[in-house]
């Protein structure tokens, strides 16, 4: 385990590669290497870009690879697909537009479906992020497929947090902008050349100003732009904008490490524990067979799942001190 | 709570309002009014609708409560939205398109946004969907926002999942429908006014048929329709082919109740278990303030997550039988 932590700080590509797959496959030995590696993080910028299907996130991702790797940024990315479970292949597809930085040694990317049982989806993404944070990687970009709690909780691991829109997405968008208002640093509308452009803007400024009592006393106010991933337009706009964050955070929260500061951390290690109890517990219930005695139990009507459930749960925690 | 149960039973909304209020907020004591309600449970029949945002979700939905209350069945509508926490109003204004059915006493509809600290989405709404089915709701309709994993789960809930789409909505699409083919029973394109549905419509199909090995020995085969939710196009159709697929379901595993089915009670069972892990285990130590301590550590860098992580799990699991 030594071994493979050395061998990640020193950017050996193939062991990074291989981590990660580990980490997304729920492997128990890489909490070792993790371990080892935590010292070598705090370094990296994470940027997190997410929104719904269609609004160009690989393309977007595949530009600000450019706009980095011109100012001599290294890069990883991380292309989080809590859909590809059901069928593992699917993703590749999709990160073609960025195969062109795959010759990159500067540019390491991959995909995460977190295949693992009972690990989360955002467990796992902190993890590799801190692998590649340890490798040395400047930047990190975590892309995100839709908008649900769990990439929610994902990009809550970012320092900037960009919210992908298009024009047009109709009247259900206002939910969602709703909800990611709290997490989005900077509004991105793609595409922007399609109709219903200013609408959005509006709609979108409307739904920030309507939160302006957080925005007194130089908090940061999410500013909104405008892009077209495709042609690269836009694009320096928010690179720029990213830096301009990148300082306020920094003005705010000093040199703090950021997976250090503590709401942060709280969260983080409230995450792990509750992976590693379903990890432990039932694992351990499926493997003896026990699980499947009180399923049975609950199917024949015996047992009703809420007693079911205050059986497992209460040996297990009865004996705690 | 016998009490609780027995108005439950009875149809008493208000009683029924306050319950699934109380799941939505995490609060312990609706566990016992839950066990007592299981008993009833098992004659709703659950169809999940579930969509990226602006595919029209709520229109349909709307129309289909039309549908089943021409047809004499009663409903319950339960819109989940892991987004709304955040921010509690923002779904309001969004069901206003079901408010024409909010006076009809053979309607119940209700949000759920889980607002409990450590329980799930999916397990609130499965807890919420008993509910309803205790009352006596003929159709419960769960309208999930967006495609995560939690809404996967979610889904897996339902007797028959729709999978809403709508023309256009670019080339992300492919992983969201790899990753839903799994899970979608019957793949509606609503707007199919609009450019691009014939496209749509190949695309889809091509997907399904790529997977055409599972369809084999008369499996059901996820058919395609077209709807214009908003001018009640088509939705008498796909109202045909979910009683379609009900009828499939009935014939492939009889008349067994559905949450009763093994591989479903397996895995709300161990969900179940994973919700009160996490209340129990990270709440005690919240309130004790030891959680707090453990923070403090890593946040002065005296600790990694990882290893605090196994000092909480440790005397946990090491104390089991």
């Amino acid at each position: 385990m030594k071994e493979i932590a050395e061998k990640v700080v020193a950017g050996d590509v193939r062991t990074v590669a291989r981590l990660i797959r580990d980490i997304d496959d729920g492997m128990p030995h890489v909490r070792d290497a993790l371990k080892r590696l935590f010292p070598h993080t705090g370094r990296a910028y994470v940027i997190g870009i997410t929104g719904a299907p269609g609004v160009g996130k690989s393309t977007l991702v595949d530009q600000m690879i450019s706009h980095l790797r011109k100012n001599g940024k290294t890069v990883g990315v991380l292309a989080v697909d809590p859909t590809s479970p059901f069928s593992g292949g699917a993703i590749l597809g999709d990160r073609v537009r960025m195969q062109r930085h795959s010759m990159d040694e500067g540019v390491f990317i991959r995909s995460l479906a977190t295949r693992g049982h009972f690990g989360g989806l955002t467990q796992s993404t902190r993890s590799a992020i801190d692998v590649l944070d340890a490798m040395g990687k400047d930047y990190i970009l975590v892309e995100t497929v839709g908008v649900g709690q769990d990439e929610v909780d994902v990009v809550r691991s970012a320092h900037t947090t960009l919210i992908i829109v298009i024009p047009g997405m109709g009247d259900d968008i206002q939910a969602i902008k709703a909800g990611i208002l709290e997490v989005g640093d900077i509004f991105v509308i793609n595409k922007a050349d399609r109709d219903g452009t200013d609408k959005t803007m509006s709609d979108l400024r409307l739904m920030i100003d309507m939160d302006q009592k957080k925005y007194k006393d130089g908090k940061w106010k999410p500013p909104i732009l405008k892009t077209q991933a495709v042609f690269d337009q836009g694009v320096k706009e928010l690179m720029d904008t990213i830096e301009e964050h990148r300082l306020y955070n920094f003005k705010t929260h000093g040199d703090l490490p950021f997976r250090k500061r503590k709401d942060r951390v709280g969260q983080e290690l409230a995450e792990m524990v509750k992976a590693r109890l379903i990890e432990e517990v039932i694992g351990g219930l499926v493997e003896s067979g026990a699980f499947d005695m009180v399923v049975e139990e609950i199917v024949s009507g015996k047992l009703d799942p809420y007693t079911a459930c205050e059986r497992i749960v209460i040996p297990v925690l009865g004996k705690r001190p």
